[in-house]
């Protein structure tokens, strides 16, 4: 267990509920966004229901809201950009499990959508659920200011491109018995994981037209906790059952895959995931006790590696 | 051979050699814009290329610099969006040409991505042409006004998602062994296909804000010349050689799938595409002779069934 030396204000509780909370409320964001269809295209909408229902922590769009909620902004606004980025997040989901990628036929206990649906659907319903993310983007209902809604467009498309998610996933694909040294490693994180955190945090700054200062904070905050994260959930991949963390434990091991922990070890890990979280936090210092929530979430983030 | 009866406005031999010039300036496009890049993620970036500039007609980007050269706009604007489209375009090849889709190892006589290189890279170099087709519509670059570079995202993303073209592809994936009937094939034809070309030609109205009369008659030239285009095709499947067509000959019928030519006939699968290239051109007489080349090239898609 890693305390948190400030946990008074950083209590991993208040953002552990929160989330939990959150992640049940955003199932009828989904729900009433995409209801049930009718007509011979409804497989891949089926599929896509499917994928974006079937759970999760629901952590990039509770940063949104979250981020969102320190600026006097409309809070649909952020409601819909969260749904996009679970579009953007559930569509990766979907194709890193296909066969030809990491072949997973689980996916948070229930068959992954090729092994609900097939292949071909998988494929499809991850091409959509990505473009349904730009179509929700670009639609004024998310933002009177066309100007805002093309950065959004501009941001979120860098960070998951060939430069960002896509590319992450390809080093890391090419990564297997390969040997990443440690600034690598950090590189492929950040453009894999890292990328889409980063813009989820600076997302309400972006709707509220907010730059400068705070804007930075944000975005310091947010690559200090997706780094975190990953480090988190490397350990766990070493430590944990397969049970705690949801998902086959050992893997990175069995696949040959250097990880910041097997570069590291686990002891500098955990003071890295430390320092990465304290940076988190210091980096929070121009916002209120309305940022109290992204401080707890960063203690949340750490406290996984128990 | 299908002489179109008002052959003195609409020559195929114009568009045909048009298309062609064309096309050949068109790699310079691509090149300038995705040139060779360094990086573990070079892989993905290299099937890109690869994709992008493995020849084809270059029909859709055709279709927008010539709508979009009747109206006063900047044409780097429409060549932003015919790259774009383009980009789009090639991600559906690539993950069409995949084994749990269409299964093709040839397109345009060289390997498909997921041959020369393999299907991992080839479902990432898919998902981030469809990123950067979105990433280049939100610049500045491509209009000064930011809701027009969102009308352009809004039409695009609705064109080519759940209930566009990926849409469609689901309809024809699950019609194999199934009887679609006349109306469901057309309306098949029109999400899969149709809709990226009505994009594509009225992209330049979008970029010169214009609506109304001179809109509409674009968005109908494109559905009628579109669903020509399709019949044109089914009509080389059935009676054209694999090598005039640059791809396996009588691959519908293989698969049992029904197409407009296996419902209708031949002969009436002829005056069909005859009508809607008559339809074509007498939607266009709105324009002046600046719209010829367009006319001339509904005759061209006509033609190609000889």
């Amino acid at each position: 267990m890693m305390e948190p030396d400030n946990m008074s204000i950083t209590d991993p509780e208040m953002a552990k509920n929160s989330l939990k909370e959150f992640a049940a409320s955003f199932q009828n964001t989904i729900e009433d966004f995409l209801p049930e269809a009718e007509g011979m295209e409804d497989q891949v909408l089926s599929a896509m229901r499917y994928a974006l229902l079937g759970g999760g922590k629901r952590l990039r769009p509770f940063l949104i809201m979250k981020s969102a909620s320190l600026f006097s902004i409309e809070m649909n606004y952020a409601a819909r950009v969260a749904l996009a980025v679970e579009c953007v997040h559930t569509y990766s989901l979907i194709h890193d499990d296909l066969p030809a990628m990491d072949n997973d036929d689980m996916r948070r206990g229930q068959p992954s959508v090729h092994k609900k649906y097939d292949e071909a659907t998988a494929i499809l319903a991850g091409d959509a659920l990505l473009t349904l993310a730009f179509e929700i983007l670009s639609s004024p209902k998310t933002h009177p200011d066309a100007e805002v809604r093309c950065e959004l467009i501009a941001k979120l498309a860098k960070a998951i491109g060939a430069q960002g998610m896509v590319g992450g996933q390809m080093i890391d694909l090419k990564a297997e018995n390969q040997s990443l040294i440690e600034s690598e490693i950090t590189r492929m994180q950040h453009m894999k994981t890292g990328a889409l955190i980063v813009f989820s945090c600076e997302a309400g700054a972006i709707l509220a037209k907010v730059t400068g200062e705070r804007r930075d904070s944000l975005i310091g905050y947010a690559e200090n906790i997706g780094l975190a994260f990953q480090i988190v959930d490397d350990l766990l991949d070493v430590e944990g059952s397969s049970e705690d963390i949801g998902k086959t434990a050992g893997k990175d091991e069995q696949a040959g895959k250097a990880t910041l922990v097997s570069l590291m070890g686990t002891k500098k890990a955990k003071e890295s995931a430390k320092n990465l979280f304290e940076q988190a936090i210091s980096g929070l210092k121009s916002f209120d006790e309305k940022a109290d929530i992204l401080r707890s979430l960063a203690a949340f983030v750490l406290n996984r590696a128990h």
